[in-house]
C-alpha cells in the first residue's frame, strides 16, 4: 500500500474543497449573511491540512487497483466530513453525524435530508447544499483529474473507480481530456437549464440551485415542499433536464462531434426511455382517480415523479406516499433500476438490468439446446466475461449490503415500508423513500446508528460498492 | 420435442395421484364422511385420463434437457389441477382457482390458504391437504423414479429438475437406488414424528398430518390457530424435526452409512444451524418485553418461528405480525435464505448464498492483488464454473420473478408489506407473510390473477424456476 499517495490525493481533495467553498462564501458576501464565517473558516481548516499534505510529494506517484479504490473511497468520506463544517459551526445542524449525513448525501447525490424546516437555512449554506450535489454528479476525482496531472499516469483506476455503470469507456485516448469533456459537457447542459428557468421565472439563485439539483441528480431544494409550488412550465423543465441528466453521457459526447449514428446503437438508452414511457403510463392510469377533472396534472405528477425516481434524482412536485399501492410499487421498482451507466444518476443502472436479462434469456436457452453455445452480446458487441462477473458480484455485493442495512435500521422499530425504503432511497442515491421518509417527512428520526449505516450506504452506492469494499478490507491495509 | 414421451409421464402422473388418493379415501372410510366420494370421483377422473395416456407407449422413450425440464413443469401443474377436484366437487372450495391455488400450496409445500376456517373442512379432505405436503416434499417424480423405470436411462434430467439447490448429488451410482433411498429416509424419518408425538398425546390423526406438515416443510394444518394451542412439548417436536427437514438428506444419508466424519466437511449445514442459533437469540431478546416473566416461552416462540420460517414450513405458535419490526424484518430476511440445498425446504437454499458471499470474496481479493488467480471452493472441492453460473443465474430469475409478480400483486391496493410478502411466502414456498397474508390472516381476499400469479411463483419456487422458465419459453416447443 503506496500510503504516501494515498495521503497525497486526500490533501488535494481539501484543496479543492476549499476552492469549492467559494461560489457559496460569495453568495455569502452578496446577500450579507453572517453564516458566511462558518464557510470562510471551513476553508481555511481545509486549505491548512491540505496543503500541508500536498507539501511532501511523495517519491512513488504509482496507484495500483487497490490505492485506487481506497483512495476514492476515503475522498468521498474526507470531504464528507470537512463538507460538514458549515454546517455544524453555523449551528443549524448541531448534532455532527448530522451534518455528515446531509454533507453525504449531498456529494453522493442522494438528497435525504434530516433538515425538518429547510426554508430556516440561511442562503450561503443552501447553495453550499445544492453545490455538492453538482460537484458529486460528475465525481470529485474526475474534477481534480481534468485540472491536475495527479498520478503518474494512472489516474485511470481513480476514474474508473469514481465512475458510476459497467464499464467505463474512455471517450478520448488520455484520461484528463476525458474527464475534462466530460466536466464541460455537464457544464454546458447545467448552464442551459438554468437559462432556461431564468426564462421561465425562476430568480438566478432559484434556479442555479435547481439546476444544480437536476444536473448531479441529487433533489436538495430550497423549499420545504420540494418542487411542489414552483411553477407548471418549470416543472415540465425539471422533468426534461432530469431525464436528460440520467442518459449516458457518451450520448452527449457522440451527438456533439455529430456521430449521431453511433447513438441510435446504445440500447440502454433505448431501454431506459422505454421504461418512462411505460411507467408514466401506467401511474397516470393509476392515479387518475386521485385528480378529478385534472388529467394534464396526473400526466405531469407522473411524469416528475417517474423522472425524478429513476434518474434517482428526488425532487418532488406531490406527496406520492399517498399515492395508490401498484404506483408506489412501481416507484420502488424504478429505484432499483435506475439511471444509465455513465449518467450522473445511481441505482443499480439500466445496462446492469440489460446485462441480467441476457444472462438469464441465453441460459434458458442453454438448457433448451445444450449442445449450442451462446454469447452475450450488447448493442452488436461481445460482452466481455470480466462485465459480466463485475455485474453479478455488484449484485450479490449489493444484496448483501442491503439485507444487512434493513436488518439495522429495522432496530429503530418504525414500520417495514419505512425501514425498506429508507436503505432503498439512501443506497440508490434517490433521496426520499416512503412512510416516515416519504417526500413529506425526513431522515431526522433515525437513531445515530441508523444515520451512519445510511450515510455508509449512500456513499457505497455513489461509488458502486467495490471502492467501499475494497477500503474495508483487511487485506487492503497490509504488507 | 418428444411429445410422446412428456404425455407418457404425465399419465404415470395421473395414475399415481390416484393411488396417492387411496390414504385420504380411507380416512374417509374410517370417519364415514360423505365428502369421501368427492375423492373417489377424482381418484376415477385420474385413472380414466391416466391409463390411456400410459396405454400408447411413445417409440421413442429418450428424454434430454429440454423435454425433462418441460415435463417436471407439467407435471406439477397436472398434479395441482387434478389434485384440486375433491375440494371442488365437496363444494369445499367453490372456485376452480382458489382449489388450485390451495393444492398447488399443498404439493409446492407452501402452506399458504385460501380458506378462513380450516376447522370446517371433513378429515378425510384435511388430510388429503396435508398428504400433498408429504408428496411434494420429495417430489412427485422422484417417487415415480423409484418405482417405476419411467424414461430408458434418462431418469437424471427429471430428477435434478425436481430436486433442491444447485446441484444434485448422487447418493449411489443408479438413479432409481438413490431416488429410493431418499424417499426410504424421509419415510423413516417421517414415521419417528409420528411415533414421538403419539408418545407427546396427539391422536395418530393430527400427529400424521403434523408429520407430513413437517416432512415437507408445508405448513398446513387443522386447526384455525395452527400450531398455537398445541402442547409446549409438541410445539418443541415440532420445532426440531423443522429443523431437522431443513438439512441436507445427505447427511442422513451419510449418517445411516456411519460416515461420520464426511457429514461434518458439510459447511452448509453448520452455517444454517448457525443462522438458526443467531436469530433464536436475536428475536427472543428483540420479543421478550412482550413476554413479562415467560422467558421461556419467549425461547419456545422464537425458536419455534426461526425454525418455521427458514425451513420454509410455515407453521406458526404466534402471530408474529405482532412482533417488533426488527424481529418481523429478520423472519422476512429468514423467508429468502431458505433451508439447505437437497432437503425439503424452499428459498434460495444456504448453499447459494454462501456462493454468493464466496464469489464476491473472491472478487474482492481479485481487485486488491489482481496478479493472483483464485478459486472458489466449498467444502474442500473447487466450485465448477457451472454451478457458479447457474447460481448467477438462478439470483437473477429471482429477481426478475420477484420484481414482476409484486407488480401485480400490488394491483390489490393491500399496504405494501402484504404486497411483499405475499410474493416472498409463496416463491419462496412458505406460507404466511405479513400484514393481510400473516399467520392470523390468509390469501382469500386477493384477486383472482393474483391468486393465479401466486398459484405460478409456488411452482416456479419449488422447482427453482429453470423447469418453469423452459416450459415458457417459446423455442421449447419449435421444431
Amino acid at each position: 500500500m503506496n500510503y504516501g499517495m494515498v495521503l497525497y490525493v486526500l490533501g488535494w481533495i481539501l484543496n479543492f474543497e476549499a476552492m469549492f467553498l467559494v461560489p457559496p462564501l460569495l453568495c455569502a458576501v452578496i446577500y450579507r449573511e453572517r453564516d458566511g464565517f462558518a464557510i470562510l473558516i471551513t476553508m481555511l481548516i481545509c486549505l491548512a491540512i491540505g496543503l500541508l499534505s500536498v507539501y511532501f510529494k511523495p517519491k512513488n506517484k504509482k496507484l495500483y487497483s487497490r490505492e485506487g479504490f481506497a483512495a476514492v473511497a476515503l475522498s468521498w468520506l474526507v470531504v464528507s466530513i470537512f463538507g460538514a463544517l458549515p454546517f455544524r459551526i453555523s449551528g443549524y445542524i448541531p448534532h455532527m453525524v448530522d451534518a455528515v449525513f446531509e454533507t453525504a448525501s449531498g456529494f453522493t447525490t442522494t438528497g435525504a435530508s434530516i433538515l425538518r424546516d429547510v426554508e430556516a437555512l440561511p442562503r450561503c449554506l443552501l447553495f453550499w447544499r445544492s453545490f455538492t450535489h453538482w460537484i458529486g454528479g460528475m465525481g470529485v476525482l474526475v474534477f481534480i483529474i481534468a485540472i491536475l496531472p495527479l498520478a503518474g499516469g494512472s489516474d485511470m483506476f481513480l476514474m474508473k473507480a469514481e465512475s458510476p455503470g459497467p464499464s467505463v469507456k474512455k471517450l478520448v485516448p488520455k484520461v484528463r481530456t476525458t474527464a475534462f469533456t466530460l466536466y464541460a459537457l455537464y457544464m454546458a447542459l447545467t448552464a442551459l437549464e438554468v437559462v432556461i428557468l431564468l426564462i421561465g421565472g425562476m430568480t438566478l439563485f432559484e434556479s442555479l440551485l435547481t439546476s444544480f439539483g437536476t444536473a448531479g441528480t441529487g433533489g436538495f431544494g430550497y423549499l420545504n415542499d420540494s418542487m411542489g409550488s414552483v411553477t407548471a412550465f418549470q416543472q415540465v423543465v425539471i422533468t426534461i433536464f432530469m431525464i436528460m441528466f440520467g442518459i449516458n453521457f457518451n450520448v452527449y459526447y457522440l451527438a456533439y462531434k455529430r456521430r449521431f449514428k453511433e447513438i441510435l446503437s446504445i440500447s440502454e438508452v433505448i431501454v431506459y426511455l422505454s421504461i418512462i414511457a411505460v411507467s408514466i403510463v401506467l401511474i397516470t392510469i393509476n392515479i387518475l382517480p386521485l385528480y378529478p377533472g385534472m388529467g394534464g396534472k396526473a400526466v405531469r405528477d407522473a411524469a416528475f415523479q417517474v423522472g425524478s425516481i429513476i434518474t434517482t434524482t428526488g425532487f418532488s412536485t406531490t406527496d406520492f406516499n399517498v399515492w395508490p399501492t401498484f404506483s408506489k410499487t412501481l416507484l420502488v421498482t424504478l429505484m432499483f433500476i435506475g439511471a444509465c451507466a455513465g449518467s450522473t444518476g445511481g441505482g443499480i443502472k439500466v445496462s446492469r438490468i440489460q446485462i441480467m436479462a441476457k444472462t438469464v434469456s441465453k441460459e434458458i436457452e442453454q438448457m433448451i439446446h445444450p449442445s449450442g453455445v451462446r454469447k452475450i452480446r450488447v448493442d452488436g458487441k461481445l460482452l466481455e466475461h470480466s462485465v459480466l462477473r463485475a455485474t453479478n458480484v455488484f449484485i450479490c455485493s449489493y444484496l448483501f449490503i442491503f439485507v444487512l442495512s434493513v436488518l439495522i435500521i429495522s432496530l429503530n422499530g418504525f414500520d417495514l415500508e419505512t425501514t425498506f425504503t429508507a436503505v432503498a432511497a439512501t443506497l440508490n442515491n434517490i433521496g426520499p423513500g416512503l412512510s416516515v421518509v416519504g417526500p413529506a417527512g425526513n431522515f431526522a428520526d433515525l437513531s445515530l446508528l441508523s444515520k451512519v449505516v445510511l450515510t455508509f450506504d449512500m456513499i457505497a452506492g455513489r461509488l458502486e460498492l467495490f471502492p467501499i469494499l475494497v477500503m474495508l478490507h483487511r487485506s487492503t491495509w497490509t504488507r
